[in-house]
């Protein structure tokens, strides 16, 4: 039973919609996925970690997601004509499919200290170049390609002819404007009949090792078609969510929903989904400028952009306080900030799991809690307005950390907020946010929660006998190994810094 | 450069051979990798660990390994002939790459828990159904295959009279025998010419939700068939080494073979290594029986077979301990054994670390040593003993102990051999055998190391004032976080238990 309107901004028609699934209760999502021939980037990361919080809201909200995104590793056209992935295995003189392996398997290990859940089904490019040929023989059939030496182009006149309001719809460009921009980044493509046509099958040249036989040539696909070809086997000719980087809204979506129309005669998705660039210190992340880090840089604190090292969390939580449709600056300021308001946030979760109230219902704050409440489910299903739905959580934090320190009065919050609040941080905070609590996560911590309690409890009785030696070198330990201790009315505590 | 000779037992001539690549310094290997339409379970793990130590060794011997180990998600064959992951997908109600991609992830994450590494290529057999066509085409037109009522069959009999000493030479079963026992099996498959035929293609009837198109019928391929035509895409029609578990001997690899033979004229692999089984107390896994323990169960101590939970690292060195042609017997107190011996070696992994020597070089007990170090490699190189290797660490273990107790002099052992000691620690029982130290496998180590230090110091000074009171409490909280403090010559050191 989904109990939520939630509101979902369209890139297709620019506008906030109330979102309708296709099939009630269920949502098909599909989401393009990384290109294997290099490692994972900070962008890459920024991207799928933000579908990754709203598949978690979509479940969490009730729907049974369906989510596909792909694994690109085969068809990305470099400037040359050459592939990719064919490059970097020339440049290694390894496999094609050894480098997809390599990077694919650094992709899933980035995604997992991301806390990012693996999507429903995950379909390669090269495990589809069936479905792309059936797909390209359909479109040959309906008009809208044709063969050139052995290569299928699609042809983008004759779509525009047939289908007047379809190419550019997405992104918003003219078609007089498209077809001037493709005529500029057409280089060595010189078999196609019109520069703003593109590859729907490239015929490969001896020299390319990766290469399928078609009833064209030995060949491979071009790079728009697989996500096309994937989606419509995995969820349909017609889905709910398609979302991406917004790099890729032009030409890759824009060259897919024609695919789409061309073969199928649909728009593939009724939403589209585009999250927004990461940038560096201001600017675009470029490795010729040096401005850039890559994520094992920014967790070891190794590159000079950056003070020191910022956790895998305090990334993610540096993602949430942007919301996704506008861009997002990394900076050292900012990561420090992230790592403060992670903590912060860390230590409310933990604070909440401690603290009772002496009243069952009815505190004079429990309005105000409840209303918080409501808003961050009312804020997240605003086209994902994570960052503000954050923020209520900093002011349920500030209350908690009132209330167990005594400046809120034991009577202002009962024990039925408390519990809300606790259900908010485990359901949204570590489930829909998908964070995790850094200190909590190895196998040592239930053995340091036992000897700090020791330490504490020595501590305390070195200063009752005032053997300050005793105190002192606890201290000073405790600053070496980054734990700090609190005296606070519940007690003494300690955290992790 | 390759120094050391490598003989490996050749499931296909029953012999243990000299190890001779086809290109100087590089190996291709191929193993067969899981079926994902369920949990991995602790004979897969058995399998796929073994393998790992055996890549692991190649690459420790300077060899360029390309090891492929592929998914299978489609064409496993259940006995009423209907595919196992469509069936699953039924009884789930969901798509069936969406069953293999879960069973996928859960068997990445089981791998990675067991430290086992990740091929250099992990093909599919859905992403490689062009291959599979174009193969049973080869075999086709070489005549060792038919065409009934859309499925394609491989021709046994037509097969055996044209090479009449290769189908059965690797199980070493009699061509009647095999073809007995193939009538046994064949059930509803009536299409068969003969019933020691097995299916290439087969065709789906309207309710197989896995189908693609082909020159026979929209179809699946065979089980047998995603190993031919992946292994000579990665590897080539002939590589250096096949490797599997024993129960895919037959009718699996042999029908492998038989396909290589028929498609390229070759036998795949010069090396057939196959890893023998697991039992569970003295018995044949069995769910019906009950007999039988999941990983994650055995990690958690959550099975009534078992009195607590046993580490992955735990299960890894129980693997060890058993050479890869033997039976394993998996059972409470060969586990707890296994742990015992696991902490052991990391105990000694650590104290080498530590100790040192006056002596620079000619220690009594270096030729000893140097004996022992000589045999580690030997053993490892001969047919993959690693559980006599390992007994050669534990000979090490003890003369470590001994040195750091003081019960063996300063001058037996010279700062040379306990560098080699060091070395063979970290290439071997790390490198090779894939160990990892649990208890420095987490983030609150570095804390926990400094905190240590301090409780140590504390507890010297406590007994020192005769402060029994702080002395017995450290002891019980010690106990409690299961941390073990003990006093030597070289001071007090402590570890985990």
């Amino acid at each position: 039973m989904i109990n939520h309107k939630l509101y979902i901004h369209n890139s297709l028609t620019r506008q906030k919609e109330l979102f309708t699934p296709i099939e009630p209760g269920r949502i098909g999502m599909y989401v393009c996925g990384p290109t294997v021939y290099n490692d994972v980037h900070l962008g890459n990361c920024r991207t799928f970690t933000n579908f990754d919080i709203i598949y978690r809201l979509l479940v969490y909200l009730g729907y049974k997601v369906r989510y596909v995104r792909n694994i690109t590793d085969v068809g990305h056209l470099l400037d040359n004509g050459e592939d990719r992935l064919a490059k970097g295995a020339r440049l290694n003189q390894i496999e094609p499919m050894e480098v997809a392996q390599k990077y694919t398997v650094g992709f899933h290990e980035m995604m997992r200290i991301l806390n990012n859940l693996p999507p429903n089904i995950e379909p390669r490019a090269t495990g589809h170049i069936i479905e792309q040929i059936e797909l390209t023989e359909k479109i040959l059939e309906n008009g809208y390609a044709y063969v050139q030496d052995g290569s299928v182009y699609f042809s983008t006149l004759d779509f525009i002819k047939e289908n007047p309001n379809i190419y550019g719809q997405l992104s918003g460009r003219v078609v007089e404007e498209l077809l001037a921009e493709s005529r500029e980044n057409l280089k060595n493509q010189d078999t196609k009949k019109h520069p703003s046509d593109f590859a729907l099958w490239i015929k490969a040249d001896d020299t390319h090792i990766m290469q399928w036989n078609s009833p064209w040539s030995l060949g491979f696909p071009g790079w728009h078609l697989e996500c096309s070809a994937m989606s419509t086997k995995y969820l349909g000719e017609k889905f709910d969510i398609h979302g991406g980087g917004l790099d890729l809204k032009f030409p890759h979506h824009e060259n897919e929903i024609a695919q789409n129309y061309g073969g199928c005669n649909s728009q593939p998705a009724n939403y589209w989904i585009h999250a927004n660039m990461l940038q560096l210190n201001g600017k675009k992340m470029s490795k010729s400028d040096g401005n850039y880090i890559m994520p094992y840089e920014l967790f070891a604190g190794e590159n000079p952009l950056i003070s020191k090292g910022y956790s895998p969390m305090t990334l993610r939580f540096l993602t949430l306080q942007s919301h996704y449709r506008s861009t997002l600056d990394l900076n050292d300021e900012a990561l420090a900030a992230a790592e403060k308001g992670y903590l912060r946030l860390m230590d409310a979760a933990k604070l909440v799991q401690t603290i009772s109230s002496p009243l069952a219902a009815g505190g004079t704050l429990d309005p105000e809690i409840n209303q918080l409440l409501t808003e961050i489910l009312e804020d997240l299903c605003d086209d994902f307005n994570v960052p503000k739905s954050l923020s209520k959580f900093f002011e349920l934090a500030t209350k908690i950390n009132g209330y167990a320190n005594g400046q809120i009065e034991p009577n202002a919050i009962s024990q039925d907020a408390i519990e809300r609040i606790k259900t908010a941080f485990n359901e949204i905070v570590f489930g829909v946010f998908g964070l995790l609590d850094e200190s909590g996560t190895n196998g040592s911590s239930a053995s340091l929660d036992l000897i700090m309690d020791l330490i504490i409890d020595i501590r305390a009785k070195s200063r009752e006998n005032k053997d300050w030696g005793t105190s002192d070198k606890i201290r000073d330990t405790l600053a070496n190994a980054k734990i700090q201790i609190m005296d606070g009315k519940e007690g003494t505590s300690w955290k992790k810094l």
